[in-house]
């Protein structure tokens, strides 16, 4: 059984700061919510593990495959609910690359392989959310 | 409708950093699979998001209810499934927290209205795993 812990300790405010095995990582809210924006929210900041889960997926995919890319980015767009609790229950990746014509149908097969197989974060996030996902070739 | 939008980009190896309200954030793998740990990995990013918002709500709580407190922190400890996609299907979040006596039914109430009403963190991990909590008086 594979367990994962992770400490978070209070600053002052509305900071926190997290320690990810040994990797600090601050939170905060915004002064609109009473905090110093000392760091991200932590609700934004599971997109960014959506993202960076999918991405870590692709890019082990793609050099496997030996394909040759650049310019490889994500973005997360997410559409919040209206009442409390407020979550995220659609979710847009757009995955933005450049890579050779010939290369396109494996950008999308590694694409499909981690939001069908790979990709916790991905699974996790379909139990709540209705997922969509795009390439967007440069 | 509020949506919420997040860019990452792909640095180098297996590590991308992740824009999140002007705010970067650095993510990457361990050696063992084979990036260079330049950052926290994305999935266990998640299990920060948790401690944060609930985190947030309860420090705001206890703020509105005038109690006093001091080493505040989350433990975060979430059990991952064998088979991929690999999930989060059992978390506990352990508080720890100084505060007097008599205050100690107001961080019940502070943690019940944070799991139950207001962190959408939670809200969200409660769609994938089982959740606990509890709260340890320091």
């Amino acid at each position: 059984m594979v367990t994962h812990s992770v400490s978070t300790s209070f600053n002052k405010n509305m900071s926190f700061t997290a320690n990810i095995n040994g990797h600090d990582v601050i939170m905060d809210t915004t002064a609109d919510d009473g905090g110093d924006n000392s760091g991200p929210s932590p609700k934004k900041m599971m997109l960014a593990s959506l993202a960076g889960c999918t991405g870590i997926d692709i890019v082990s995919i793609l050099n496997k495959m030996k394909v040759m890319y650049s310019d490889f980015s994500i973005v997360v767009n997410a559409v919040l609910t209206n009442e409390h609790p407020k979550i995220y229950n659609y979710v847009k990746i757009t995955y933005k690359i450049k890579l050779a014509e010939e290369d396109k149908p494996k950008m999308i097969k590694a694409v499909n392989l981690s939001t069908e197989t790979y990709c916790g974060v991905f699974a996790m996030f379909k139990t709540f959310a209705k997922m969509d996902t795009e390439i967007d070739y440069l």
